[in-house]
């Protein structure tokens, strides 16, 4: 008998048919002998529809109040699943954020979750009950209700597999588990039987959005082992967990592409100290994320400092560069560069396995593809190419570290 | 500057043009320097589609989770109307039944308050905020939530009143007050300045359907003052309090008639001790109320006893009371009446001053009405008329103790 937290989306409890759909899921993993813990979103759509009418009474709603409001979708769902589950001859109780002892501090609409006190839960599974937890939302010391943000139904479900030392979690979500690239982009790319925290946070952060970053460093931080599998069918998934040796052996998790990138190139000004620190200020100021950053010397001494960042944010960084180059020097120069893409490989067995980059580098060379900008990390080589053969870039080294399907 | 607590209705709070009418009455009352507590009910509406979501997942939803459902509609609309008031710039939170400190006792869907524990209303007070209270909903002290049932939100506003020391509840609903009749029977009614509970409470019992008699008992036992009065504009309402001196001048505060009412008479049974009791007994266990009781004896010796009941439980009551019949004599004999009505006066004037029952048989009498049954309380006279006649029945009646509108 296994203890299993299941985390199931907005989508999937999006109408009446699809509560029911889950009930059985639910009900099947029971029969089975296992206990079940679901933690669950609004149904799809409550969110948004609660989050208009708080608009129609004002431009500005207090975030205290968004989260009193917003939070009573999962307290819909919940009792609906539980009454669903009952329907089935499964006991099932629903509890609210605060019942689940979800304790958080932070901000109104974007609390952090501080502990869990799981003793109302852990007295529900003595009875061997089935229980609903209310995702997204918990309280905190002074009895105020929060909400976790986007993805929160993620992280309550992974803290509360931490507090109950669940055996796993089970992310359950519209996608059949994490891929060695975008199988619409890559035909040949297979899904993964296991991958670790870093590898799968380094792969979000470049655009395989399965997860926030957060809940997956929070499973980290607390070696909740879970896994990310479709509410749709009985496929497994895959399971996301800390590294272990044989890990290693494969030096290549995965590939993905970033798209809609642009390259800012600044020349001609002095390399004196606080430089950069002025340049990459002004951005942050006009809170513009920039990505890879690459600064060199050029041989005339002066310096030059390229960095990507979103092509929509190209018109604003011009504009808040300019003021600040102009005090710099009256010789700097900005070029830009839209429609370029960032192409990463990511694996922690690049740790223990040399000539990765080159081997990345020499794959598209070989197929005549530029390679713009390049940067690494432990786990994680990133390069720009050109949009427009981005995709093809991708199924090339894609090939060329042994990803293909057989 | 006075503390105000009021409490709007699931109409008053329908839609988002009516929450901000609300807060904009709340927000005049602000600025005349009193300080408000508002408790409301879920918008119009939603309680119902929410019960229909649960019936669509299963014929017998688990009270449990009906609570838990049920709730999220107060909590939505205590957000939205603190939104709304935070937009006409008066500061404003909202406070869940848990927050409200309101702590229940019995069973779900119809739990009972215990005690309130104002604690963080007060502070919100101290703070000079304006508090949005969900009604209709509380706390158990094992942390579940409970909702109280039909006409919840009056007594929240009730008890919340009592806790906090208000200097008044308003109970704003869609009548203007408690008339002293039906005016749209008895077009001279006067709506009344004031009330006592006892009168109240009597004729609630008898179809003026103001509030639910749990509240009004509520209010009698902590002393709660309040007034009924209008949403839709800024009319004085009807005061209701603990009786005074000056309310025993007038003999009468208010006439009512109670419909559909059906009389059932068994003759012809011997007077035996217990035998009431048997043909009650077998009405109880049907489940059937009976209102008026009239028991003789007849010339002959035998009993004869009448009673009434609403008309659709004729049928029923007939088949209840069969073999009970057969068994107590071979001659017992059921008649039968529908289409009466029940005519009730009202007043504790009635306790001081005598001749009033008179007064009331007379008038009647005078104008060729015949009286049926006739049952007295300590602040009641009833009377059955039949049904047809039971419009006039009540002008007669209305004028003859001179509460017509001068």
């Amino acid at each position: 008998m296994a203890l299993i937290v299941q985390k199931y989306g907005g989508t999937s409890v999006g109408s009446i048919d699809r509560i029911r759909n889950v009930a059985n899921r639910i009900k099947t993993e029971r029969e089975k002998g296992n206990q079940v813990i679901a933690v669950i979103s609004a149904m799809g759509g409550v969110t948004d529809k609660l989050i208009g009418m708080a608009q129609e009474l004002s431009e500005t709603p207090p975030e205290r109040e968004l989260d009193v409001l917003l939070s009573s979708g999962e307290q819909q769902s919940i009792a609906l699943l539980a009454i669903a589950l009952n329907d089935l001859e499964i006991d099932a109780v629903s509890v609210t954020g605060r019942q689940a002892g979800i304790l958080t501090s932070g901000s109104h609409t974007r609390g952090r979750i501080e502990e869990i006190n799981p003793d109302m839960i852990n007295d529900y599974l003595k009875k061997d009950q089935t229980v609903i937890v209310a995702g997204f939302q918990g309280m905190t010391e002074n009895g105020l209700i929060h909400t976790l943000g986007r993805g929160g139904s993620d992280l309550s479900a992974i803290a509360v597999a931490s507090a109950v030392n669940a055996d796993i979690c089970q992310i359950l979500t519209d996608v059949d588990g994490v891929y060695t690239a975008d199988p619409r982009v890559v035909s040949k790319a297979r899904k993964l039987p296991e991958i670790s925290y870093d590898e799968l946070l380094e792969l979000a952060s470049v655009g395989t959005k399965v997860m926030q970053s957060r809940s997956v460093e929070f499973a980290k931080k607390f070696g909740v082992k879970f896994e990310v599998r479709s509410s749709l069918n009985h496929n497994p998934g895959t399971i996301v967990t800390e590294e272990h040796e044989a890990m290693e052996s494969v030096v290549i998790r995965g590939v993905s592409i970033e798209r809609s990138q642009a390259r800012v190139t600044i020349t001609e000004i002095p390399d004196t100290p606080g430089m950069s620190g002025k340049i990459l200020g002004a951005l942050a100021e006009a809170e513009i994320n920039i990505d890879m950053i690459v600064s060199n010397i050029a041989n005339d001494g002066n310096a030059r400092h390229s960095f990507t960042m979103h092509t929509s944010d190209l018109g604003r960084a011009q504009a808040a560069l300019k003021p600040v180059l102009a005090e710099l020097s009256p010789h700097a120069n900005i070029e830009t560069e839209a429609g370029i893409a960032k192409l990463s490989c990511v694996g922690i067995g690049m740790r223990s396995h040399s000539g990765v980059a080159a081997k990345m580098f020499e794959s598209l060379g070989k197929a005549g593809i530029n390679i713009g900008m390049i940067s690494t990390s432990e786990i994680k080589i990133s390069v720009t190419v050109e949009e427009n053969i981005a995709d093809e870039a991708a199924r090339i080294v894609h090939t060329a570290f042994g990803l293909d399907q057989e």
